[in-house]
């Protein structure tokens, strides 16, 4: 069970449902998943945070897919259960295959683990690098 | 000071020097980074760690630009100095641009942000996702 | 499941038992909570852990809902759901409204971000902060 | 030395500078701290994040004091050097004395101490707490 | 639910046959856990991870015995639920007592908060442990 | 440089000196290290940190060079520097060799990997482990 309880469209503020409204054109869907409903006891943290994944997650530099392959990196490594099921489901809607998913792990993975290794032995950033 | 000496190329053991050939060859440089020179003290890690990155950093569903930038992502997540330098420089040498870095660390800046607010509110995972 | 036996109030050791009396009048409530049931394993552990509790929680330089909040931060950033839903209760009832606590989840959903902003980046510290 | 150059006021495009100058109004400063100056190599991402956190530790159900001590909880749990720092400066300015700063860490630590006991023996939470 | 279906032996192709075959034999058992059945989507990254688990768990310098406390502490820490249930069910197999996990995770537990003092605080490296 | 002052055993209170000789006299050192002197800000944290290590790593169910190193694998997971020099310190004085702490190291390498990798895939638990 939530924190808080979730707030369904039919119950929505009016700025509440605008950014539902947002969020489903934008993502061609007619439901609105369950972590928006929670925000939404925060208006302005609602509208703030939507506004960020639009605008980041966004076409730019890096394409969407990339972009949502190193969201579900860091939810992976980070332990949320909630943003790994959702960001996983994302990028495969955006073509992520599985065989990509599990390069993607991989790479999580061993970074995770030279990353302490790193850590652990405390070695200086070699002049090169810098 | 890194918690163990550096095993410099001179004084290694030949196995130990195999890898460091191989490393270098696979990155077409003369130098071996401080990362190496510390796992040196465990000859078998070394070799292990060294046959890990090679396979998993290789091209494959993932090409190598990216799998870089997920390891980015990770490093910066967890806090390793070292990593982040060393894996910002590889992923600059394979042709990452400045707007693309700071692309990369707006998503892990976002990730991390809404990681922590669905953890917060304990959001139970949507059946759709599943 | 928890890992070791939860140790309830009838079958507890005697030193235990002190200590699970101390916290219900504490709180003012008639139940033990599962996080001392299952420390209840190693008396010393359960002791230490509870004093400190009792010292740390106390009115001070910060008030009791202040460190409460502190507590919740701190767990929603680590995504220990235990730790998240018992202190989140402890708040509420110290006086947390709802708006409280999505102002506080908004600050460490920022910090989260901004820490691996800062981290990714390794910004030097500057001088005027130190 | 950071990833990436600093980006120096007199240096700075126009949309950058106009971020700059509401820092160093609303601070009542006449300068920038480093974490900005790298942000700036992307100004949507430099505006983003200034005015997240300008709406976030504005004033609201919680006092700007609290919310900074909570950006320093987070700030530790994390490990991130730069923002420890700066916002810790950031909550002497707004009135944290020597003894409120040890009381947080004293939660800090706590609050990780037992988020681990109870990650680690896996404990169910109580339905009182739901 | 998993993010990946998990491969049955019976479905399995024959090189992650051959990794169940040797888990089974070096573990003394007639059944494979979920976490190899996921792997197996990725034949390589199943191999690679079983020879490290492999090498890095046997007798060596540290006891096997040690080396799975390790491994639970790492855990516990990180708050991965698969890896304490799975590993603290290794460590018993291996001649854990209730009183050795309990005082393994004092320790995590203590470590942790230090850890978070040292880091909030930011101490300095004292020159006698360099 | 520190966040706090340091405090030197010459100008500590009555109650700080105290825990100060308890230090070094179990150590059999005529120094402090920087941590405590940190933590004698607030010597009510001082004093409980200090019991509590010095129960926690006492020989018990465990033996105190395990203890030192879970306490090693720990710091190196969260990447706390003072931690990660000044445990493994005490590791070494206490009997640890470099074989042991590259051991060490690589378990901790492992277990960080695979806590991602079934975090990743959320890899449910198998009803054999609970």
């Amino acid at each position: 069970m939530a924190i808080v309880r979730l707030i369904e469209y039919a119950e929505a503020a009016p700025e509440v449902r605008a950014v539902y409204d947002e969020i489903m054109r934008a993502r061609g869907t007619d439901w609105i998943n369950n972590f928006w409903k929670a925000l939404a006891h925060d208006p302005a943290l609602l509208r703030r945070t939507w506004d960020s994944v639009r605008e980041v997650m966004a076409p730019g530099a890096l394409d969407p897919l990339v972009k949502e392959m190193i969201y579900v990196a860091v939810s992976a490594t980070n332990g949320c259960e909630y943003c790994t099921h959702s960001h996983t489901a994302a990028a495969r809607k955006k073509g992520m295959s599985e065989a990509m998913l599990m390069e993607l792990l991989a790479v999580v993975g061993l970074a995770n683990q030279t990353n302490r290794l790193a850590n652990g032995l405390r070695i200086p950033v070699d002049p090169q690098f810098q």
